[in-house]
């Protein structure tokens, strides 16, 4: 699982979560939201954490989202996040906006940190309020110890994954062991720019605020925004770090020794997320990973990549194991991106399916057996420079339709 | 079917096709592409036809579109065309393109035009040759007069359609009866900018060849660019008009006072055929129509227009007849256009679902009845300015799935 560069920096704590890192705690329970799941979580740090975040590009931003900004806003710290699953208070107007401040400042009293260090956040189906009265319940009952348990908000943040999705790493710096962990949901709604999912990753390390905030942005567009499930870019994506110091390093910035470090543990740790969530997007039975090389900048093969990713047809063809590599073709010519169409190789696995545009000879029986796997990668070489990216999804299936012409009634 | 103002202008004629219109000609038949389906089609004008094309935006474009663009760039005029499909001879480097100038050379004897004067089209699978003897063949047969007929063409140009697409209207222009017919197929690969297809458009009216040009780009834009099935833009789509004069009429240009008639004749038959087209995507059970109205230009409006009508979410909560307008504001939202989310209302055919972005009251089982119909219009007025567009679409199913995980092999 980890490259050779990778396994020398860090290695994977075994059930290792987003309460792995030094002091800080979580738990989940059932509020009521959601007939039987769990469907209300929290975490937090014993001391006040710095913070950063990430949010959806959707005009429709949910208020959640508008409440944890605001946050972050004042002194960019964190203590304590909570977040309810079942229903996203998205589009919910003032009364949406006050449930979700009204939500913070319970949560905020129960765990006794100040108001303006607590987080919420939401997902679930768009245009409900909030039952309020069981968020209350829900609230009072976050310090019976019944609950508590990393397992248990994992748990409670999900939709219609099909699987927790935590992590945890552990690497030294200034000979002081730091640990980075996380927690995810899915599953649908999933596109670049945020993906549609809520992401949380916790520290002990200690690190400047606002090189922590930089080091989420520039991962993110590597990680979480290089994820698509069905193109949809919801209201309510939101990627939240708390750092809270208590690993003892020195203060981490871009000048320690170690940052190099630390930014790959943090990328790892978000990559890892990000393909959990593709992986377990709605209906898939598979992750597909796409490396777009040799295009004209990274930007380039990024927009590329995507493409590939995004397309139904590439989607429909690998979830029925047709190595219908016309459609790969296909996808990164309607990319909008400048290429030579006579330089393009295309890769499924290290199987060489078209060479410089044109196609090349392989054996189908191989490719079928290969793209058959679980796990399926697609290669585009383009030959034109050195920019490269990768970016992740999953196949599109008759389950994706099943779920989605039925999730809401 | 015809608006008020269209019953004014023109008619539509019962089985009126591509070859309605005076002095034109068609047919079909099988010369073995497929395995059983007509899969080779043609039609011609007596004389010489001004002619305009629209053509691919996809970097990948097929070698035909390469040749009847170099046959339309020498005088803007076309006579005859000849379509295969079973294969689109796309990324089929130089043979590819030798093979679709050996077809429109055959072709152009055949039916005694000059080869500039010809054009080709190909449609289906990317990156096999074409089997140049079956098409030979096929050739030979062209003038066999069991092989003639519009409807021979209809079904010959389709793919996974399920039905043939064809249309005539009749219009009065300088008191002579003008004819515009067309015939078109889908229907996968298809998405704006061109959508994935081939539409042909004949008329025996008189029009200054520059005109037809500028009328068909603006006209396209409207229709054929407004559909979406998928996503994806082929690498084979191309629309062709083709106009003989054998109407006898004055010869039509914008200073022409019957020029508005006709260019409304001309749009509606490259609407109808766009919408017939939306209207049998792979796996669709229903048209989707989206208006958006009120947004700040003509372009805003139809970049939200397309991306509602291209989201998954929204494509099989339709499918499942189920009002799920959280994922319709959620496509407006990340449409990437300004707007005020304030301001948003949203109408499932006449029922009132979102009003100033939070959700209307509104009857769950008038709404499901409603999107259980075999066209369902979406209507957005964001209240922001005056722009407004129009596209159309399908919902998403597990038949396209089926369609797409098994269409290669």
């Amino acid at each position: 699982m980890l490259t050779e560069e990778q396994q020398g920096i860090f290695r994977i704590i075994e059930n290792g979560n987003i309460a792995t890192a030094k002091g800080f705690k979580a738990g989940g329970l059932h509020c009521g939201i959601r007939k039987q799941k769990i469907d209300f979580g929290w975490f937090y740090s014993e001391v006040p954490a710095n913070a950063a975040g990430v949010y959806t590009t959707n005009v429709f931003q949910a208020a959640p989202l508008k409440v944890t900004q605001e946050s972050i806003g004042k002194e960019n710290k964190l203590q304590a996040v909570v977040v309810n699953s079942g229903i996203a208070n998205a589009c919910t107007g003032k009364q949406g906006l006050e449930d979700a401040y009204d939500m913070r400042k319970l949560f905020a009293e129960a765990v006794g940190v100040e108001e303006h260090l607590a987080a919420v956040a939401s997902t679930g189906l768009i245009g409900e309020l909030l039952p309020m009265e069981r968020i209350h319940k829900g609230i009072s009952q976050i310090n019976n110890t019944e609950h508590h348990g990393a397992d248990k908000f994992e748990t409670a943040i999900l939709t219609t994954d099909t699987h927790e999705k935590g992590i945890a790493i552990e690497l030294e710096i200034d000979g002081e062991k730091v640990v980075i962990g996380g927690a995810a949901k899915g599953s649908g709604m999933i596109h670049p720019n945020m993906a549609t999912m809520l992401g949380f990753v916790t520290t002990d390390a200690a690190i400047e605020g606002s090189e922590l905030s930089a080091a989420l942005k520039s991962i993110t567009n590597k990680s979480f925004n290089m994820i698509t499930v069905d193109g949809d870019t919801s209201t309510n994506d939101m990627v939240l770090v708390l750092a809270n110091g208590k690993a003892g390093n020195s203060t981490l910035s871009e000048k320690h020794k170690d940052w190099e470090k630390f930014y790959q543990g943090l990328k790892f740790v978000c990559e890892y997320l990000a393909k959990e969530i593709a992986r377990d997007g709605e209906g898939a039975s598979k992750l597909v990973e796409v490396c777009v090389e040799g295009s004209f900048s990274d930007e380039s093969a990024a927009a590329i990549a995507k493409s590939i990713i995004s397309s139904n047809l590439v989607k429909t063809a690998i979830h029925g194991a047709d190595a219908n590599w016309g459609r790969i073709i296909t996808a990164i010519g309607y990319s909008g991106q400048s290429l030579d169409p006579d330089k393009v190789s295309i890769f499924l696995g290290d199987i060489l399916v078209v060479e410089n545009g044109v196609p090349h000879k392989f054996d189908e029986d191989e490719a079928k057996q290969y793209l058959l796997q679980d796990e399926v990668k697609i290669t585009a070489k383009l030959g034109d420079g050195n920019g490269k990216a990768t970016a992740w999804g999953c196949d599109l299936s008759y389950e994706y339709v099943r779920i989605n012409a039925s999730y809401r009634t």
